[in-house]
Formats: structure tokens, sequence, C-alpha cells
């Protein structure tokens, strides 16, 4: 009989040159493990579809729910307004709740 | 006081030489930004495990509810049939939903 | 009128070398499909964050419920103890079900 527990994925793109200081963010607000690779991107500013710059990352980490608030809300505060950072919270299920 | 707001997470595996196409045609659906990442993969023709040919592109992109459906109903009518194209939607939260 | 049927995206993290062995045992467990793509990550051993040793991989599969959890249960028994392996269930919707 297994035991799915929730988590939440937090999902962040940015350019590669913020990785350093979004990692150390998430760590901040307590995140105990992520991943990253390398994405291409294009979003939109204004209205007309522009590459960003530079190369892109995708950083993605499972934590717990409170942990997640605190990580959009950070994100929120020092970058949505200055980069073309975007996040989101995705609903998973683990094993073992204590590792995340 | 955070304000999460639910959007639709839509995900693309394809052929790299499709991506340009397909891009085009999740913009035309409504998508205002994505990333493009480099996948290898491998799935089932028939009984028979294949590699699929050359290399593989994973797409990601947020948009709203009715946006996700015109995509997969054009990825459907385009190329399911014709391609070793994968799709699938995943709810998500961004703090944001304007800009998707 | 769109049919979108639910099945579940299983991610795996591993080391590169894991991810012949954890292949073949999802594809034992039922998997009809997966994609591999490189992934940096770095993770807590105790109290300090440590990066994972080599180059890693996440590896996505989407299946029926059935198949995630036998896959999860594998992955239990077989690699959580020994190895730094991170797997997580996410629910999401296809157009046809049967190809997974």
């Amino acid at each position: 009989m297994m035991n799915l527990l929730p988590v939440k994925l937090v999902t962040i793109v940015a350019l590669d040159s913020l990785s350093e200081r979004i990692v150390n963010d998430i760590k901040v607000c307590g995140s105990k493990g992520y991943t990253i690779s390398a994405v291409e991107g294009e979003g939109m500013e204004g209205k007309h579809f522009t590459d960003w710059e530079g190369r892109n990352v995708r950083i993605d980490t499972l934590v717990k729910e409170d942990v997640a608030i605190r990580i959009m809300q950070v994100l929120a505060e020092k970058y949505f307004e200055k980069y073309s950072v975007i996040a989101f919270v995705t609903d998973a299920q683990v094993m073992r709740k204590d590792r995340f």
C-alpha cells in the first residue's frame, strides 16, 4: 500500500544570468533541492513577440505549500516588475514528504 | 496575502523539425509565450519501442483554459494522425493571470 | 467538443548513469513512452547543500494511474534508499488515452 503525499512543484523560467540569485532566494525560502535546465524562450513585450535576451534556464523545486507561497512572494517582490521572470506552481505527489 | 490564479500548462513533445510550425500554431491559438528545450524520446510504434527520428523538443506554454483547448484541437487536427506528437495539459497557478 | 482524459505524469530525476536501468524499469511497469533531458541539480545531504555527482537526467513518462503507482513502488524499492533519485507524480490530461 503506497503512501503518496501532496507537495508543490514551483517552476521558474528566467535569464541564465539571474539563476544564481534566484537559487539563493529559493534556498532562503526553504527549498531543499532543485534542478536547472537550459531552455530557449519567447514572450510578449507589449503586442510583439520578442526573443528573450541570452540563454534562459528553467528551475524546478519540490517544496511544501508554505515554502511555495514564500517563493512566489519573493519572486513577485524582487523580479516580476523588473525582469522577464515567469513562475508557476503545480500540484505534485511524492512518496516521502520529509525530504522536501 | 497572495493571489494565485489558475492557468493551464500545455506541454508538447515533437520532432525538432516541426517546432517552428507548432510554435506558429500555438501563437495563432493565443499563446503569449513559451519555452523550448531539447529532449530525447522513445515511444511505442505498434508493439515495439522505437527511437523517435532525429532530435526532439519539448514546448511548454502557460495559457488560459480556452487557449489550451484550442491548442489541443489544432494539434489533434494537424499532427496527431501524421506525426509522433505528444501533448498534455496540466493545471498550474500563477501570480498574475493577465500576462498569459 | 473535445474529450480530455486524465493520465499521470511521472517525473524522475536521477544520475545519468542510472538512466538506462530506470528506463528499463518504467517499461517493465507499463510505460509506453518517455522523454529524457539533461538537468543540473543540487540537493540536501543532511543539513548541507551538495552538488549531485555527475550529470543528471530528468525522465518524464505519461502513464495510467496503476502504472504510475507501480513505477513509484519500484523506484522506492530499488533506488530511494541507495541513490539521490527524486520522483513525483502530476495529474495531466491528454486527448487520447489509449496511447499511454
